[in-house]
This record gives structure tokens, C-alpha cells and sequence, in this order.
């Protein structure tokens, strides 16, 4: 794919894909190009729910439950950029991602809703940049959505040029390696959620979001896994976590029956599958709470951290 | 999913379930329900290539280059039942699966090519029973299949109930039920092949196909994957494996860059992170050879047994 080698060229000239230090290596290479780095459990959770009177007061109780990070709607944080930066500042809570926002969808099949959702995709992708979150957390389109074909929506995506298609005719700019442009040059990334069957059809596993990013092959695209949408559309967590390999930087995780605290669902809510496929690939980033909670926070959530940390040292 | 409670029931007067010996674990369990056994690596090659004035004598110099398997086309397997099981009886070389041949397709957009790939596909699925294979090789569409829309192939094929769906009305019976349901009747189980985009789109990941064996959990309905469409598609060919799991019930391999003889594409024709794959799922079927030849089939085939061997060592 030329625009691969455009954008790396591109990217090298301006130095940002060499500080994401990631590697790409062809699949079928057997080892990989560095050396893994051992991976690290740092535990978020979304920003609702939380007690405090004010966001400062929101991260020392996080800090105190035991999280090392927070996540934020990502219309919330359009808002709110200068206030976060603020409170995050010096703070031994980190930013994780930003949870969604965009309006329309990107593969509506009315063109208004595309036009509207790649707007307001660089609106929340230069936020999630001034913030200085890992990516903006996007979903291509959900079931209310009304989506376009699932082929042409794929190739409006990514291209996915057959080997041997349009040779006649120039390959209009992909949706998401324009998005992706603006996201590296706002200090930021894309994440691709999957969703359970509940919630869409176009995305619903790891590994088709890991085969989009494959086929950019952008340092601003990426995706993430989320324990409950795997808990119904996934076989193997670990398979899954190993597939999203280099592409994966953030996931979401609840309890696996009802998505509440994770172990509010008791011996349902085991992660040590997809832990260890998270310390196969050496992962960096976040393990964000996206749950309700039956029990009082105060105490399913520090027990939540407590569960997760030493399913980790299992696994 | 009711069906699946169902057919166990089903099944299980019947002993098919049980004589199949196949494990369904909950996503969510850590441990397999059972103790994996040791992969073995055995290898087999399509009829077509093969010199021999007969079929006895094409086993034999089969055999002669270290194959332990034979695939054979659909159709061709279809007019020739007597004569493999003649061939076959009591030779050193089995049968691995039957590759294709089904006439129209399962998720054309015409019925009638519907209709026609049901009746088809039955008749292959019998004929795959009495000589023995693992199974039959089906592609739900080819490019040139016009398929109906993404969704509704789906739907057509499995069911895909959103949990909420369908309260109101009685669930058809899902084609790859019906069809599952027949080739365990006949002592076999379909193979869904993902291919890469030159040739279909529905079905290009061994996780899509995974879990749509997943949505059924029947044992006459399993995926597998093939090394050249996964050097295009997949991001891991380990991930890929481990997410195929228990489903995963055949492999075709072939050399990564042209598709020929495993090792004629030099330092690219590295199986060895699917291997492990195939390793850490305790694979017990073939990994069949489904390409082309530079050099001279004596030469190039039993130099890719000891390369395929090497490398599963290595794995």
C-alpha cells in the first residue's frame, strides 16, 4: 500500500513515528523487530461515579482506592480541557483515554452524519492531544447508526484495496488514515472499540479491528479490547489480546454477567486469559473500568483493584 | 442460544457429542474443561500434482516424501467414493479434508443459488463422511458469488440474535445448523475457510470464523485457517491459532510470497509463531499443502517436509 510508505516517509521527516517507538513487523516475521518490554497492569476507571466535590478531589479518592489512571467522556472533556490539565497536573492519577463522543458516525449511510462525525473526530482527537490521553476511544457506527454497506464501509475506512482493484483510478484518502493523521499530529491516537452484538455489527472483534490497523499500518491508529463486548463475541481472550498485539492500547474491563465491578460477578469475572495474552504482547497502557457497581464504590471498587491486581501476578 | 440446548440434548442421545470428545469451555473459563493433548504434526497435500499412474500409487509416493494425509476436491471425491475408500484402506497415508466444490452459494443474494448450495453442500458433506475427512471445506461467498447484505448473510447463517431479538417470532433454523446437524449424521463436520480479500469478503479471519462456530457450538461445524490468506489478513498467526481453538480442525499451508511449496519463498516461509499456536491448542489434525510448484514436485515436496518439521520443532 503506497500511502503506507507516503505516511512514513511523511512521519519520519517530522519525527513522530519514531517517539511512539512502536514496531510494525510483517506477520510473518517470527521474532519480533525489539524486544518486548514487560508489561504493566495500570488500572483506570471513567470519571462517573467517582466521589468528590471537585475533579482534584475525584483523583485523590481514585489515588486512594488504588488507580492509576482516569477516563473521560470525550464531549466532557471537549469542555473541560483546561480544567483537566489543571487538576492532572503533577498528580499521581494519569489521563487513560477519552470514551467516545463523536456525532454522526463515520460509516452512516447518510453522507450529512459522515461529514458531521469526521468534524467532530478531530474536534475530540485534538482535545484527547491537549489532555494527553493514550487515544480517543471511536466506534464506526453503532446499530442506531443506519450504516452503509459493510464492504463499501470497510473500504471508505481503510481502503482495502483487492490487490488488483483500482489501478485505473486514484484511491481516495481513507477516513481513518486522515483521522489518524490528525491524531499524531495532535500527540494522540485512535482506538477502535469492538462491541458486543448488542450494540453494533460493523466491529465486534479484536482481531478485525487489529486487521484495519494492519492495513494502515498508522502510528495513530489503533484498538482496543473491552472483557465485557469479549465476554460474548470473543473464543479466547488471551488469542485475542496476542492478535491485537503492537495495534492494542487500551482496554476496558467490568464484571462478565452483568457489567458491573469487576468481581461483583464472582467466579464469572476471571481475567487471567487476557492478562496473560496482555503480558504476551508487553502492554503500556490502561486497563479502564467501564462498569456500574451493585455494591457502595468505596468498597467494590479498592476490592476491584485488589482482585485485578493479584489475577495480574497469576497470570 | 436455545438451539444450542437443543441439539446437546440431541446429541446426546445419539453419543455423537460425546464420541467427538470436543470441549466447549465458557469464554470466561481460565482452565480448559479438559486436559489438552499433545499437537502432533501431520501433513498432508491436494491430490492434484501428485504423479502416480494410480491413487494407490500416488499414496505411495506420498508416502515415499514423509505426507501423512491426502486432500481431495469435493466433486472429484463425490465420483470417486469407491475408489478412495479402495485406496485408502489400510494405507500408511489418510485422508485429511475435502476441499470445496459446493455449486452455488450459501449466502448468494439469489435464492435459488441459496437453495442450490443447501442441496450441494449435503451431498459433499455425505460424500466427505464416507471416505473419512475431517471434513469439507466450505466458503459461504466468493467475490463472484454476489452475496447478499453482510448482516443478513450472517443472520442467515447463524442466527446472530442480538440477545433482545426475534422475541416475538420463531427463530428460523440457521443454515450452518442445518447443515452441521447432517454432516455429524454423516460422520464429518464442515470447515469454514476465511480467504484473504483477493477473493471473498465476508469471511477473511480465523476469530470471525471462530466465532461463528462459537455462536452454534456444534461439532459438526469448525473453522480453519491457511497460512497464505493469514500472511494477508491476520495480524498473528499465533493469536489466530489460539482463537481458533477447540474449532480449529484444519490447516492449509503453502509458501508466503507466491503460494507455492512451503520454503520456496526462501526466509519468508516462517510457520513457526502458527505452529506454537497450533501447539498451545494441542492440535490433532492436518496441515495440508494447497499451493503451486516452482521446482520439481520431488525435490521441493519432501524438502518442505523437513522444513515444516524443522520449524515444528523449533515451535
Amino acid at each position: 500500500m503506497l500511502r503506507r510508505r507516503d505516511f512514513l516517509a511523511a512521519a519520519a521527516a517530522t519525527g513522530v513515528a519514531a517517539a511512539t517507538g512502536r514496531s510494525h513487523a510483517a506477520q510473518t516475521d517470527a521474532v519480533p523487530a525489539q524486544p518486548k518490554p514487560k508489561a504493566v497492569l495500570k488500572l483506570s476507571a471513567q470519571e462517573g461515579g467517582i466521589p468528590g466535590e471537585s475533579l482534584k478531589a475525584k483523583l485523590d479518592t481514585m489515588a486512594g482506592w488504588g488507580f492509576d489512571g482516569i477516563e473521560f467522556g470525550g464531549q466532557a472533556a471537549l469542555r473541560r480541557v483546561k480544567e483537566i490539565q489543571s487538576a492532572l497536573d503533577g498528580h499521581d492519577v494519569k489521563i487513560s483515554a477519552l470514551c467516545g463522543g463523536v456525532e454522526g458516525a463515520l460509516i452512516a449511510d447518510d453522507p450529512a452524519a459522515r461529514e458531521k462525525a469526521m468534524h467532530s473526530a478531530k474536534e475530540l482527537l485534538t482535545a484527547a492531544g491537549e489532555v494527553g490521553a493514550v487515544g480517543l476511544i471511536i466506534v464506526p457506527a453503532f446499530h442506531r447508526d443506519n450504516m452503509m454497506p459493510h464492504q463499501a464501509a470497510r473500504e471508505l475506512l481503510t481502503g482495502f484495496a483487492r490487490w488488483d482493484a483500482r489501478k485505473d483510478k486514484p484511491d481516495p484518502t481513507p477516513v481513518l488514515l486522515e483521522l489518524a493523521e490528525h491524531a499524531v499530529k495532535a500527540g494522540t491516537r485512535i482506538l477502535l472499540e469492538p462491541l458486543n452484538r448488542q450494540e453494533c455489527y460493523f466491529l465486534r472483534t479484536v482481531a478485525d479491528g487489529a486487521s484495519i490497523c494492519k492495513d494502515l499500518d498508522h502510528p495513530g491508529l489503533a484498538v482496543m479490547g473491552d472483557f465485557w463486548h469479549m465476554t460474548w463475541e470473543e473464543t479466547s481472550d488471551l488469542g485475542a489480546f496476542i492478535t491485537g498485539g503492537g495495534y492494542l492500547h487500551h482496554v476496558h474491563i467490568a464484571s462478565r454477567k452483568r457489567r458491573k465491578t469487576p468481581g461483583e460477578d464472582g467466579a464469572a469475572d476471571n481475567y487471567v486469559e487476557g492478562f496473560k495474552g496482555l503480558k504476551w504482547i508487553g502492554y503500556q497502557d490502561f486497563v479502564s473500568f467501564e462498569c456500574g457497581a451493585v455494591g457502595a464504590r468505596e468498597v467494590v471498587m479498592p476490592a476491584a483493584v485488589k482482585l485485578l491486581r493479584a489475577q495480574w501476578e497469576q497470570a
